[in-house]
């Protein structure tokens, strides 16, 4: 065979060398632990759906990047998120299901994007969503909480979890008369950030907000101090419109769960110039910072959304979820160098026979380890030096090398290396298993 | 908004309630756990790869049944396996991978087939294989040894490892000189636990094989006894060939290692009839059998690869592996009602809060629980009756359910219900938490 095919992967797909796929996978069992501690159940719907399910709301950028195509009599598209297929899953199985109904879904979803940096057109999304015909405003509370014991557990930055809720953007715009625009309003509000107030100022000009309007929406958007007093101040508004005041209540009971499920004040903060592009959002809304790095975006967001379910059943749910999107986050963190070197290893140990001849010992010494619940990896090139050996384990970050020769089996011990003090010492192998455990 | 779209899923995949789909994640679980157990080290390849890659060694049935489309510039495919993935891999990091390179891969693949009852078109594959410039046979004996680990902890069935060796096959063809014969030989032999011994002979004839050879052919497969016995009368035959003799001498260390790793006899056999289709296998072949329900045929197969990666590079690797096709086991054994139903949940305790005005306590004994390592569910719909509460905890399998209502708050106790012994009593949540752990 001598023609071949260059081998190369996808640009826009992450694949992984060892310790990174490891330090890949032990966030994903971190943030599966922190959903599972709040009783979410798992989820996993398939990649391939018909397309029809999953442009039952279509138009926008969704058509344009989805990837779609057809195999024999069957029109098929890759899901672009794991929203749709849960507003699917929920309308088909409504009469199994109990409600309350928490899940949580953890895997890959497709854009037919450009590729560009930290940009995938595969990637994994991880999800938290409750879902119920009548929700209260406790689980909004808790999704904060799931967000703040998510990235507590991934160690990762300080991090701020960022609240509003849309009820009070809508509310604000009905008492000002500038309803009609506000879609174009909260695009231009969500870029603050980015653009500075001058520049904000100057595009809700062009939208002919008058004067004083700009300058309430100024000073309701720039609204600062701690949780309490940024509600007081918008109570002291004397707003009266009534979806104002039916979010400021939502809010309010919020910043009053998140003090006593006993999330530090440092990690919480209502932010009243988040608005989130997602229109199927009618009331709280979430984006999560790294204080540090505030130019990642946002690492985890969500909101609650009253009839996600509308486009496949007629029956109505409340619902309130937030999505962490993994592989992003990953390779951002990663391109800014502020992943720690996983020193992690799968196997605890590797046992090196010396030959052949050894074998018998090593694989019994393997087993043993093996049955106490200890990973271990037997190395299995007899023709390779010691060296060779010692740098297979070093490479992976294996603690212990077991060494197994004639010696040793004359003892019936094991010589067991300790990799990182470069210290060796004979051990029968119960010792092994202790110090192994 | 009144026009709906009917919710389904598309046939061939699966879609599990939650009570099935945490007994399938347990399932994972044990598979990654006892590939981890022997040191392999993890891999995720993207699902969506090139199709000059995926297709470098194309025809046949995977041109058919591949998901192939255009997006863009890209001419696209879904992997079909795990195993072409893992060559590509290999070829393109050989020179940053650390050989042996063991690893594990759990995921997704595709194949556009027409869905029948237990057929899937997106479904789990389980591979660990290991791969090196020359790998010995001890290895293959280490898969044996990983194939009756996860079998042992899935604990669903008695099995039995079968394996044979290509070469033995080969070389007694080349021994009667039927070489030219092989491939359509052994996909009749393939066949004999089908159609059975005479119906084989049958065919052999039609294909011109003498009834010389056609005896030979069946006292070879048919050989029984004990693996030592097996191999004697193998060397008794005399067959004077070097890829047989090379062959025999491989299953025979094999066998060797297979009991220094403390495997029972009655979990592995040499069954000489084994050939497997796939025609990259060079040397030892793998099935596994359930011994009561051998109709499901082998639920884990696998075998010997001498060029894996020769469509991407001219380096030579060795390799072997096997593959769970987990999704077809799991919809088996559901079909056959041989998966015990789950009694396990996510959350190990329900707390509930008898009204709104609890849910301060309610919701600090829920974060003290968690940050103690429990599970913790939350009931949030004040508006239910404890009726509805309960048996949303007995839907899901939840083993308890604390309550807190006024006079529990009262005296800094909770009310704890065991929901399988239907008794009740109150706790502080000191005590709640040692009860829990």
């Amino acid at each position: 065979m001598s023609h071949k095919v260059k081998p190369r992967t996808l640009a826009g797909t992450l694949e992984l060398l060892p310790n990174d796929q490891i330090l890949f996978n032990e966030m994903v069992d971190k943030i599966r632990k922190a959903y599972e501690s709040f009783g979410f159940l798992p989820l996993d719907t398939p990649i391939l759906e018909l397309s029809e399910i999953l442009l039952a709301k279509a138009g926008g950028e969704t058509e344009k990047q989805i990837y779609r195509f057809e195999k024999g009599d069957n029109d098929l598209s890759l899901r672009f998120d794991l929203t749709v297929p849960f507003a699917k899953y929920v309308s088909i199985y409504q009469n199994e299901l109990v409600f309350p109904f928490k899940r949580y879904q953890i895997g890959k979803v497709y854009r037919g994007e450009r590729p560009q940096k930290c940009r995938f057109r595969e990637f994994y999304q991880c999800d938290v969503d409750v879902i119920a015909d009548k929700l209260d405003i406790i689980n909004d509370a808790e999704m904060v909480n799931i967000i703040y014991t998510a990235f507590q557990s991934l160690n990762l930055a300080k991090f701020t979890i960022c609240i509003n809720n849309r009820k009070i953007l809508n509310g604000l715009f009905e008492a000002l008369q500038i309803a009609d625009k506000k879609v174009e309003i909260m695009r231009i509000i969500d870029k603050i950030d980015k653009i500075g107030e001058k520049a904000m100022r100057e595009e809700l000009e062009k939208l002919e907000v008058t004067q004083n309007n700009i300058d309430k929406i100024c000073e309701f958007i720039l609204i600062s101090g701690s949780t309490s007093e940024k509600i007081e101040k918008l109570k002291s508004m004397q707003i009266a419109n009534e979806t104002f005041v039916s979010g400021l209540t939502e809010l309010e009971k919020i910043a009053k769960y998140v003090t006593e499920f006993g999330i530090p004040e440092e990690n919480f903060k209502i932010d009243l110039k988040i608005a989130r592009g997602l229109d199927y959002y009618t009331g709280t809304v979430y984006e999560t910072f790294f204080d540090e790095y505030r130019n990642l975006g946002s690492v985890c967001s969500g909101g609650r959304y009253d009839n996600l379910t509308e486009y496949y059943t007629d029956r109505k749910f409340q619902g309130v979820g937030i999505s962490i999107g993994l592989t992003r986050l990953f390779a951002q963190l990663k391109e800014m160098n502020l992943l720690q070197a996983s020193n992690h290893s799968i196997a605890k140990v590797l046992v090196v026979p010396m030959d052949e001849n050894c074998s018998n010992f090593a694989l019994k010494t393997a087993k043993q380890l093996r049955d106490s619940g200890i990973n271990t990896d037997l190395y299995s090139n007899f023709q390779k030096d010691m060296k060779a050996k010692l740098k297979y384990a070093d490479k992976q970050n294996i603690p212990y090398v077991c060494i197994i020769g004639e010696n040793e089996i004359q003892e019936n011990v094991v010589t067991l290396k300790n990799m990182q003090q470069k210290t060796q010492e004979k051990q029968t192998v119960e010792e092994l298993i202790k110090i192994l455990k």
